[in-house]
């Protein structure tokens, strides 16, 4: 067989581009490329790494695993598109391409497999489920060592990479914010305990009442799914009860868009509204009437940060992201700060 | 060098699943894969194929191409996101995963080396522009013969795949939507004429006018860039000649809802606003208060139409997607039909 030096030759190039174009590694003119694939055709040369294994060149890709729920529509949750572009704008700076991956409710994935296929050199999961399979699923792929990142979901006991954002101080924030301001009566429109991110904002609303002497009443408790359908049917409790509800917030913006509209399908307009607090500070809660006060939560960023973390490895450190100090909380968890963003919906009159 | 009968007589499986395993084609027991790579390793078998060519086996990966401009959180526009969804929605259904790639604005794509270099196996292209070099590099992928769709642009003259929705009809829709119910003096807010779509849009707001035996007055067409903030901005001329416009038709919801939300600024409330209507019934749209009549486009279809196309190659016959019969205008062009949703903002009290 042809040895890369004879293809070099032939091709007149050096034999780093002879690897470099056969591995489809960095940018290459195209008629370099060409020159180098006639060479390599014609005398019938085959790098000997490929022959070996698969696995181990560079697919230049970026996999990105997100739950995939027919009719949903995933792009459009906010909170979703807007880590999308974060990895997809670092991704770029990378040179690197999305490999984008649904996966099915109960559908267990193959991780490892992706990497063992060349089909991803490193890989972003957002929607983990907190179940037995999924965390079998990714000690598999941290055994075997490669780099992956677990987004808005944390996995107790386990030192994954993982990039979060500070839910129990965000909920801890919208809560003072109101108790400071006078209100007792607050409604909690919570998400499903099943994502640790709903279990984190209860944490915080707990620890905000406990600070203002206060405690979480459990008839004001109210789930919804992260749904502005769910927050249209709590609504309805609201409506009933609006003499007994002077606040009300919502683990997303989305949710508590919802309740707004239930009640004034119900008649009752702006001026009886309770207060309102949302989270996420999606752009519908700037275009909401009133414009409603929420939590933000850096999407965009969380998506960069993740992509760096793989990029360069840069796991347990204290990271700086976009100017702000990023607390890492365990060895390999990075959490981003939120942010009260305070709008005419929960300021009292 | 080793034959393909001598691996899988090794591992024990068929030729063909010798390979399935070593093109990446199709679902295959890990147990299976396991096998096949090992024994190929042990007989330094390369499949002759790869070794002429590796733009000829199947990555599959469905290439999507989408602009990029920094910091513009691009999975959040309603358009791109719902077009997302229903590309990954479809692509599933295949088996494909999807390669998301990003432009810069005046970043000139080498198209066809994406095919070459085996990242993927089919490429739609968002965002396109109408200019001489992107013309030039579609022509050549026409040319070579590998499957791409462009969405939401049209190249006049072209047999490219197309898929887009019907502006034409959609405009024509809302503006007579607003002449029949005797508003005569209708601002148009358009956005940029080198989208085919605002040209389009711009078509059906005068054949509307005609057929209502009016003609557009110049000083009642605004533009704007489809931003929120070109809405507010525009708001400033219709705050000043409120008594001159009884009508806002605006050519997305966000500039719509960025005109109501810059006359509020104004002090200008829903009593004294114009009718409103806008464009794409974004989730947005019914958010808004008072709820935006707008024009739905069917996104998420035409992403699926779009990956249809190119999985079963139906181009230029009459396609049904979800029940509607869709139109073509040209050979490969699919234009999916708009519908106008009447929500309160536009009905005459």
């Amino acid at each position: 067989m042809a040895s890369r030096k004879e293809v070099a030759d032939l091709a007149g190039v050096s034999e780093a581009t002879v690897s470099r174009v056969l591995n489809g590694v960095g940018p290459i003119k195209e008629e370099t490329r060409r020159k180098v694939l006639e060479a390599s055709e014609q005398l019938g040369y085959v790098p000997s790494a490929l022959a070996r294994s698969f696995a181990r060149s560079k697919s230049g890709n970026l996999g990105v695993v997100l739950p995939y729920v027919p009719k949903a529509h995933l792009f459009s949750a906010y909170f979703f598109s807007e880590m999308l572009s974060g990895i997809g704008s670092k991704a770029r700076d990378n040179s690197m391409d999305l490999l984008v991956m649904f996966r099915t409710p109960g559908e267990v994935m193959n991780y490892t497999d992706l990497f063992r296929r060349q089909k991803v050199d490193a890989c972003i999961i957002l929607g983990a489920r907190d179940d037995h399979e999924e965390l079998a699923a990714m000690q598999q792929l941290h055994q075997e060592g490669h780099p992956f990142c677990v987004m808005n979901q944390h996995f107790e006991g386990q030192s994954f990479t993982e990039v979060d954002a500070d839910h129990v101080e965000g909920s801890r924030l919208a809560i003072r914010h109101l108790t400071d301001q006078g209100y007792r009566k607050i409604a909690f429109l919570n998400g499903p305990d099943s994502y640790s991110n709903s279990q984190e904002r209860m944490e915080g609303v707990c620890l905000g009442l406990q600070e203002a002497g206060m405690e979480l009443d459990p008839s004001l408790l109210l789930k919804g799914n992260y749904s502005r359908r769910s927050g249209i049917e709590a609504a309805a409790i609201v409506a009933d009860r609006l003499h007994e509800i002077d606040a009300v917030f919502a683990a997303n913006d989305r949710m508590a868009i919802g309740v707004m509209h239930g009640l004034r399908e119900r008649g009752i307009g702006p001026a009886d509204f309770p207060a309102f607090v949302g989270y996420d500070d999606s752009d519908a809660a700037e275009m909401a009437v009133p414009p409603l006060s929420s939590v933000r939560v850096p999407f965009f960023e969380m998506g960069e940060l993740a992509v760096s973390k793989l990029m360069h490895g840069s796991v347990g450190d204290t990271h700086k992201a976009n100017n702000s100090v990023v607390a890492v909380t365990e060895s390999a968890r990075a959490l981003l700060p939120t942010e009260l963003i305070i709008r005419a919906s929960s300021i009292r009159q």
